[in-house]
């Protein structure tokens, strides 16, 4: 059977970048299945990628290898490593694109990629994500064990994703992501509202925002909240574009205030 | 072998949506290849989505599972189904967007998906493609028969396909998709026009559009029309975007006279 | 094993059409993994198409079947070919969008497609990549040798892919590609730089740009240049957009001198 390799970059859909990394394992093993997750993550937004893995890699099935791209230092001295945790494997660059998977409960394990048999150029000036990563996922999913590839790491790159401020009768958090119906997502989770208590109610840009279950539930134009699919607390309009509607962007501010 | 199963969505390429349903079909059989046709239905447009995979889906190996997701209602009461109908399967939410594939000669046999055990969340209030739809598809491709599912459903919801009006002399129908070169493809089929006998002319906003066989054929700049590779009656420029340069949008009137 | 068919088209992502397309190589044997490679090729652009797969396909494992879709003469007297060099395979219109293939140093050999039994309609007037590119690539997957397709084609179709011009002390050449970062690349290879000798620098509107090894090593919001990672000269802003802020396009002139 196949090993799964999927595939998250900001590389974007009009480049032969992605069908090139995909050439290269293909190359090395035909035991392998690519799967793309997303390839428009903002140009070198590591913060948005390192959100993206951290939330969907879970969905897929242990043993999977998960290659992530969003790489504004290729080429200069950041290190190129594999991560191992909770069943899975990933690969990209050291500059914190890992950083949720790499505060996950389950133990971690990261090595520095140094081995020159396994790669087309460790010195890759551009495209390590062809040269470097591609390769050493299809040498993982060939049983080549991690340590193989170089030295462990004891001081892996973690940026400070965003958390929410957690006072005594309100939560302070931010809108993270706006997703392709125009819905947006914060950074607020099912668990901070466990620790709110009692009933609330959310601010956003000064309008008062009531609570759903379910998209459909909402009054049509009115913009509601929702805790969505992956856990988040998300403004939407019911069959709208609540981003676009109420000019919400990617940093604002989100308050929930208990009754 | 693997089961292919196709994906056609309004999710858009920036969201790890699609993606996410994979891994769940990958986590419950790797015996599935995943092949997407489009995600970028028009947000929640129900009859494109309708439209398109009742065209698309004869392409496919008898056998395939087809999961289509353009679902305004998730979370409501709407229901989950499976539809069979020509040697292929359908899974996605009962709002109509199988209505194309309802309406084919076949006969079709249609489930209520009720049965916890393949789902991951039957009460998933944002997320069914990830969490219902998708599980469901890799069970079926395990050999789970149908009817595990649930219970048959006798009413299936079907929506009204724009259909071309037929008169003595003339056949009135609609512009009903644009295509990524801006070619306008209407609701008269190849049959419609065999109907209406003789030699006839195509009126488009005021304009008397000539017939052509293929597109190399036409004048560059001119607005002609021909019977497309589905069948349909299709306006087009040679080399050149019709939607773009006449003001063509979904809706439009097309009238066909008979010379 | 599956054998590896790669797909390269200008039908963009919002239509059914590559769907399709993999549809039919499924239908006619499932031992094929269909991979894209782009689908934004400008429409029509042949240059384009031909720059692009020239330097993608040697990234995929020998024996990969590469179809090729940019076709604006689709149903007239224009030949369907195979293309066999360098192990690899190649099926698409005969329109120049080969050239770069057919000018490698590996003897190239060239297939007119004209055999019936092997496609759906060669006289398909608008979709020649579902109805005659896509099942020839599964039927050579197959195993059917080329020679089975059709008579030997002397004389493909070339198409002059901008040359830098070469002089005793410069180098002229021309922007060629902008990518989805914003840089700009040029037809100069490092080939080209070799024979120039000695330590030069570039001009481009009216710019003198120093050059790099890396991006991360540039000054923040300035413009350099580098040799890329498919060999080319490379106009960029580390971080930044480099077309976007400098107004540079496609056919924009490149001048290297000798310091």
């Amino acid at each position: 059977m196949s090993t799964v390799i999927t595939l998250t970059t900001d590389f974007g859909y009009k480049d032969p970048f992605v069908g090139e990394m995909k050439g290269v394992m293909l190359s090395i093993t035909p035991r392998v299945l690519p799967v793309d997750i997303t390839h428009a993550i903002d140009p070198q937004d590591i913060q948005e990628g390192a959100f993206l893995i951290g939330g969907s890699y879970r969905y897929f099935p242990k043993g999977s290898i998960h290659v992530v791209v969003v790489d504004p230092g290729v080429g200069s001295e950041r290190r190129a490593i594999i991560v191992e945790a909770g069943g899975h494997c990933f690969v990209g660059p050291d500059n914190g694109v890992f950083s949720a998977v790499l505060s996950s409960p389950e133990s971690a394990r990261v090595i520095h990629i140094t081995e020159e048999k396994y790669v087309l150029s460790l010195k890759s000036p551009t495209f390590q994500g062809r040269d470097v990563f591609a390769p050493v996922s299809a040498w993982l999913s060939r049983g080549i064990a991690p340590e193989e590839f170089g030295p462990r790491v004891g001081d892996p790159v973690r940026i400070e994703l965003p958390q929410p401020l957690r006072e005594a009768k309100q939560i302070i958090g931010e809108v993270i992501h706006i997703d392709r119906f125009g819905n947006a997502i914060t950074n607020i989770r099912r668990s901070d509202l466990e620790v709110l208590g009692g009933a609330w109610h959310a601010g956003l840009k000064g309008m008062r925002v009531p609570l759903a279950v379910h998209y459909a539930q909402a009054e049509e134009g009115a913009l509601y909240c929702l805790v969505n699919s992956s856990g988040h607390l998300e403004f939407f309009v019911n069959r709208g574009d609540a981003a676009g509607k109420y000019g919400i962007r990617k940093g604002d501010p989100v308050v929930l205030h208990l009754n």
